[in-house]
């Protein structure tokens, strides 16, 4: 049983301006992430993710696991550490300020890699030329991924290290590759409206990665880092790194808006930019060795999390995805010495394994039994924490028909229902 | 459907003795995951994780994470970047030769953490002093760790990058610490019971971590690094390290036995060695600030698949343990053009799905629908791989009631079984 007095939930109990110790957490959700005890700052731009934290990211994980094997992704890990001469072959090691770097005791050069493009095609590369029939192929990771940022910031948003999962397309012509980026980008707007927060998927610059055509996935949000241009004209979208701010790039109309997102996912057409330097071939019909052509295609784990947090919280309160949250349900018990507490005796552990036992409610079931604070105080709290659902064992649990008070904390409703009523509603809303 | 067609599984067609480029891939299992396509060497002591062996891995971290939930254990993730400094108030920075350090762009000086007493303890330290009564606290991660070996060698047992689960156990005073570690080293026995492969708790070293109490628990392989002793007469069982070589430390007989171990857990009773430097405190009955008492306890995740596969392996055939076998089920579909392909249209399809529907068998089955190969050359392959049961759809499957040969590749058994009698096979052995 999942009871809060036992969750390892360090709250924090200095006044707030005081947790700020450091200047890097500049956003609402964030700061209420530290201070309910969810992640803890390890170093600058470094978490610790405290248990719910972990279980928010866990099940992010697992809802993107099952969405990539939708896309047909299979799932491979590679190791964070690359080796700087795969770097040196694409010519990304010295144009890269942002690199970690680690010198082994037989001062081979590595790097603490932010992305696995030259090490997914040197494993490519290794077992070519593999027959055309083996593609197309496609093969991701969620693993962790270093960033020697100059200003780590907005927390789990613009961390050092970071969550990432990224997946990487191979294709045998230019045709398919085109057909696999279109087929991705449908599988993102997929995980983005199960989400439920409205997204733009704008044209974006190829920078760093490079290739052909780049889109990026942003929230939009105040501390947003990149500006988005919007055509009220034509609908175009588009990172003004792409298209300026004037006007719209399209239809040259200067009805836009811009405004400010936080991008958590990122798509490449590649070609073969990394195909052809690291010599990653295939055999094609004709018996004849040829570039591979590839797509990549980033979502930012942690950042996700983060944003979604912070597009979705109040200034004191915390808000989740509802796939996300790290409890859908929390239980509060009568306060210990109550008139309550002595004509419900039971009724709260009954309550949580009946709900437990629902269809996709195992283990998301949470008792707070604190029983030495009021109701209102734990209700309050648990408001905070942003469990969608808080179910209150009040005066009303005492009559003949024990009645139930559930509160939906994201529309503010309440209702009060019996037992049955209420395990039918959780059924419904699964 | 999972179909052996589709997995990205690039099974090595190079003579054996070529495949071998590094010197460090010296026990028969670890060529085995090489040459099959479970895993690719990236560099020395590091290791991509093909589709295969990252679901063998998956479900090893599953399971842990189950066996740490039924202790009370709660999970966390600590960032691999450790700052510097909190090792050398440990003492520890300039007393470890193996470790990899890593300078950000403000020069400052990061481990890439091995292991994580400081990062936690510091942790703690940083919230305290929490109440007597939020102990004992048990707190786990499975993560990548990091060490700069000096002898990279057999595969996944001995790499410089690997995934490790490692729990810290906080008590307020020794006689409670002592609980923990007891209650600790049972879930321990519990787990490796359930992977069904003999292994043996020793006395240990206490080492590079320290501490007062430390055991090792070692599956015995020809392959194993560490030396241990058995005693005849009185049944101890340590390191040598702990005890040397010549008679047992405990009753002083010379009636022993030394064998050699693959270390895949070790545990630690550390008392206050880092609680007290790091400044880790509670605050007790009388609202006295005291050390926490700690313990600490490593379990190499990709260590112990790699020795567990060692271990069950033939020469030339891998073996699993049950529970990490990457699939559970093959089906092999009769041979193009045969004449029981014919006769047993779909029958490979409904099977798939009526397998993959029984309890715990959801995505554990695979389809070899490689039909242009003979029946005998993939059932030869599924051995090779070691899956548990291997179904073949073979000419007794035309007949007016089709019978199916079920493989049970461990014992060497053979049934043959309609299709209620396979599946109530499948629902009993589960």
């Amino acid at each position: 049983m999942n009871r809060v007095s036992k969750l390892f939930q360090p709250i924090n109990k200095i006044p707030k301006s005081a947790t700020i110790k450091h200047k890097e957490i500049t956003s609402k959700s964030q700061r209420l992430m530290l201070d309910l005890g969810i992640i803890k700052l390890a170093s600058p731009g470094t978490f610790h993710l405290l248990p719910l934290g972990v279980r928010a990211l866990e099940k992010l994980k697992s809802f993107i696991d099952k969405e990539m094997h939708k896309i047909n992704a299979q799932k491979l890990a590679l190791p964070a550490l690359t080796q700087a001469e795969l770097w040196e072959k694409s010519g990304r090691l010295n144009n890269s300020a942002e690199l970690f770097t680690v010198t082994d005791r037989h001062k081979n050069l590595y790097i603490l890699s932010p992305t696995h493009e030259e090490a997914i095609t040197d494993l490519l590369a290794s077992i070519a030329p593999l027959s055309y029939k083996n593609f197309p192929l496609r093969l991701y990771q969620i693993t962790s991924k270093y960033r020697d940022e100059m200003k780590t910031r907005f927390g789990l948003m613009r961390g050092r290290q970071f969550l990432m999962k990224d997946l990487y397309t191979f294709d045998i012509d230019m045709k398919n590759a085109e057909q696999t980026y279109s087929e991705v980008i449908k599988g993102y707007e997929n995980i983005f409206n199960t989400i439920g927060i409205d997204f733009n998927q704008v044209l974006a610059a190829t920078g760093n990665i490079g290739g052909l055509i780049s889109h990026e996935f942003h929230y939009t949000a105040d501390v947003g880092e990149d500006k988005l241009l919007f055509c009220l004209n034509c609908n175009y979208k588009g990172n003004v790194e792409v298209s300026g701010m004037d006007y719209c790039p399209q239809c040259k109309s200067n009805k836009i808006m811009v405004k400010n997102g936080i991008e958590v996912a990122h798509t490449f057409l590649l070609g073969d930019k990394y195909s052809k330097p690291l010599n990653a071939t295939y055999l094609d019909r004709n018996g004849l060795t040829a570039n591979l052509q590839m797509g990549c295609y980033g979502l930012g784990i942690s950042r996700l999390l983060g944003a979604a947090v912070e597009v979705l919280s109040l200034e004191q309160e915390l808000r989740w995805p509802l796939i996300l949250a790290p409890y859908k349900v929390v239980i509060i018990s009568p306060k210990a010495g109550s008139k309550e507490e002595a004509f419900t005796l039971g009724f709260d552990q009954e309550l949580y394994d009946n709900i437990d036992q629902l269809d996709g409610y195992a283990g998301n079931v949470l008792l707070d039994d604190r029983n030495h604070l009021t109701i209102g105080k734990r209700h309050l709290e648990a408001r905070r924490m942003g469990y969608p659902y808080v179910i209150v064992i009040g005066s009303k649990a005492t009559g003949s028909t024990p009645l139930y008070e559930i509160n939906e904390i994201v529309t503010n409703k309440q209702h009060l229902l019996d037992r049955n009523e209420l395990l039918q509603y959780f059924r419904s809303i699964q």
